[in-house]
């Protein structure tokens, strides 16, 4: 009989030369081999042997008999090991996360559970009193062994075409301490087991949200209070940056301060997260003012009306970074920056019907010329608030100075149109919600650019910036790894 | 007096120092200086001196009395460096837009406007008996004059709240040819000029789309003949390469051949376009099978579903291109591809109730490891078939590898939705449907990734690839910039 290792009580068994960073992806929420040296988990060696773990969801998928071993691993495996197969919050957010549901993490118990043969689910109550309902095609959809999933790539092995959407469990336990759902599925008599605290995070009825993907945020006017993170400090300290990218979820604006005054200060920050994104301009667009042959408005001296930037792509930038190598003479050519999502919702509650005008058409944009990759022509159409499935603004779009001609709208929603768009303007600029701030030079102002506007007045003489992007999912990427590795932080 | 330049009859009379690649973007559709030579544009000094064109939008607008050369050449230019300052169509697709109306490019004449002041418009009567309405704050927003745009940068200067979105104009008048609508504006006394055949091809009524935002495409099945194109005609030829990307608009599929076996030629022909959209694993992937510690299970030789790559992306990639550096031996591993936007439709008809499921609900997609970038978590979601505003599906995306547990809806939901898109997968695995195509060293399949779906079937022994990413953005900005270049393309 082949080697097994088995997962009980937190305890690992298995050959210790099999404790790689690979295998410790197992392991959740400690996945990566320097967090796997923070955990409390405790590894030994299991029999004289071992099966490599690599193949684990591979051989098994294409002829199952062919390994007992396998089907020993996947029906051994524990609640833990079963959990560990998911990419799942932290540790400190499933706390919080069950925590709103009456439970603390190693305490969700399942009481009962009630098979609901007409409507193929399965009814839980938990210990508190409450229950959840879960389809039994989502149950074997969702099997965590290894024969379903693949425990290193963590990917589902299963196709869904190889699935009986009608499935129903032979039957269904819950362990004697209600931590462990069995089903044993009618047809080919696979099994699955699901661990209590999984089955909860995981509920139908009231699920937790992607905190990333709908962020809870802070509006703010002119009188904002943001933050200031030194740019050493970003590029060595991991809690540092974690602050920076999560102040840019919340509120949308920070600065960095004290970056050396020369070009590729973006480069560097974005290397912490991931990169710059690329654009038509290259890595980066250089607004060296006045620019004897502006390829841009920017590159003038002339003042700039309140925009996102690049609103002339489709897929508008996330986070736009403004390093400033020179600033301008004197007070001019301050920034002006407001709280786009703060405007939006002052408006629908000032004009309802100025606010669903702007949620609805779309304005078009585009640029031309030719930079770094050559000669460009760019266009793309926006709302200007663009609004989510659930009605709630995810993003605005806006940019005067890159606004195409071209109005695709019924030619009797025009006026109500710029009237609309007139008095969006207006509130941006009021001076309740426009920041004005000069940019010293060291100094990188990081905005969301789907949130954000900004613009400047105009000024005299020389300014030099570097601008650069990145993009929501990189940055959520880093926080995600940052918040895990960092204590836990939710 | 300072001297001026203006535009009569196709001569541009100014100081020929001034032709430089800058000014030569004021010349439409010609805007380039590798365009210049071609066009029959004649060109010719007017006096001894030339204002420098840099500043023409620049300084007039902080002080307008103070240059009156300005005034000038705003009052002087005519029809054809009004158009100019646009970025329009290309000149055989401007033919072909007015062409549907019923007019030759250099034909448009106004037979006769109409002032409606109480709607706050203009009525345009065509020479040919139709009639386009245009509302006042439109045209004074879309002034073209170098005080409210800027003839280099092209873009708008004036800002939207420095307009009244309630003027209307003191006088209107058309040219004795019936080619130049000129607006005298009630107030500040500005003037405005509109060429005809400008008015005609940005009418609101029936106005023309974007092409490459809204492509006309052509579905197909497993029978598809897909095109290829010799990697070697790609780097060299711009007319090669207009063909390649046309077809991905188009059909979403193409084939390069006789690509070196070696890693780096994705990036190659990426730079043709702009460049290789980076990504958490860097600027490629290298699915190099079977890998001993897969990251992903495109890295084992299991089968892999039917998908569209990164969905774990929110900003999925546009164009995939799979780099076949070695091939898996016999006939195994197979790519299967499949056109989601034909399937999609067929699954409308078959079954609008399932259709409805997965244009509504989302799924969610995650990725975790460590790549070039570091340690990433990704987490996005999306519908699996994504209508626009209009109703029409703008792109598919689905991964069943990468699909996490968790589903946000309805409970009661769960098992339809189920249901769709399981059917969703019959149908783009059926034999009419999926293409079954043995990449061969060399070749380079390169898909629409927001349509076709593509998987692979299993296979023994080594198999190499090399896959990266480009974007809609940058691919439709070269096919723009190929259209103007080359002979004028539609």
């Amino acid at each position: 009989m082949a080697t097994f290792f088995s997962v009980v009580s937190g305890e690992i068994k298995m050959p210790f030369r099999m404790m790689s960073s690979t295998f410790c992806k197992f392991l959740s929420p400690i996945r990566s081999r320097t967090s796997f040296a923070r955990s409390t988990v405790r590894v030994s060696t299991a029999g004289p042997g071992g099966i490599n773990p690599t193949s684990l969801g591979v051989a098994p998928y294409k002829n199952r008999s062919m390994l007992p071993s396998f089907s020993l691993f996947s029906r051994t495996c524990s609640t833990q090991s079963t959990t560990a197969y998911f990419a799942p919050p932290t540790l400190k957010r499933k706390e919080a996360l069950l925590d709103d549901y009456g439970f603390k993490l190693n305490d969700v118990k399942m009481d009962d559970i009630k098979v609901d043969i007409d409507n193929k689910q399965l009814l839980v109550s938990w210990t508190n009193g409450k229950t959840q309902i879960y389809p039994f095609v989502w149950l074997r959809d969702n099997c965590r062994c290894s024969e379903c999933f693949h425990p290193e790539a963590l990917n589902r092995l299963i196709q869904l075409h190889q699935i009986d959407v009608d499935v129903v469990a032979k039957s269904v336990d819950i362990s004697p301490n209600g931590k462990t759902l069995t089903i044993h599925w009618e047809g080919d008599g696979h099994q699955s087991q699901f661990p209590s605290n999984w089955l909860l995070l995981y509920r139908f009825e009231d699920s937790h949200d992607d905190r990333l993907l709908n962020p809870k945020v802070q509006f703010w006017g002119s009188d904002v209070d943001f933050r200031r993170f030194d740019f050493g400090d970003l590029l060595a300290d991991d809690g540092a940056l974690y602050d920076w990218l999560t102040e840019l979820v919340t509120l949308g604006i920070a600065v960095v301060k004290d970056a050396p005054r020369e070009l590729g200060q973006l480069q560097k920050l974005a290397a912490r997260v991931a990169f710059i994104r690329p654009f038509v301009y290259g890595l980066t667009c250089h607004v060296k003012s006045p620019n004897p042959n502006p390829l841009h408005s920017a590159y003038t001296t002339v003042p700039m009306a309140m925009h996102t930037d690049i609103a002339y792509y489709m897929r508008e930038a996330g986070i736009v970074m403004l390093h400033c190598i020179q600033e301008a003479e004197g007070t001019d050519g301050e920034s002006l920056i407001s709280d786009g999502f703060k405007v939006a919702l002052d408006l629908k509650r000032a004009d309802p019907e100025a606010f669903q005008l702007l949620s609805k058409y779309q304005f078009e944009f585009f640029d031309t010329g030719r930079e770094d990759h050559g000669e460009f022509h760019t266009h793309a159409r926006h709302k200007t608030i663009k609004l989510d499935d659930r009605g709630e603004i995810e993003a605005v779009a806006f940019s005067d100075h890159s606004r195409d001609a071209m109005l695709r709208v019924p030619v009797n929603k025009v006026l109500p149109i710029y009237r609309a768009l007139s008095k969006f303007y207006d509130m941006l600029l009021a001076s309740e919600n426009c920041l004005k701030y000069k940019l010293k030079a060291g100094e990188i102002m990081t905005l969301n650019n789907q949130r954000a506007l900004h613009g400047r007045s105009a000024f005299q003489g020389s300014r030099h910036l570097e601008v650069g992007y990145m993009e929501w999912d990189e940055v959520n990427s880093r926080i995600r790894v940052l918040a895990k590795n960092l204590q836990n932080q939710p």
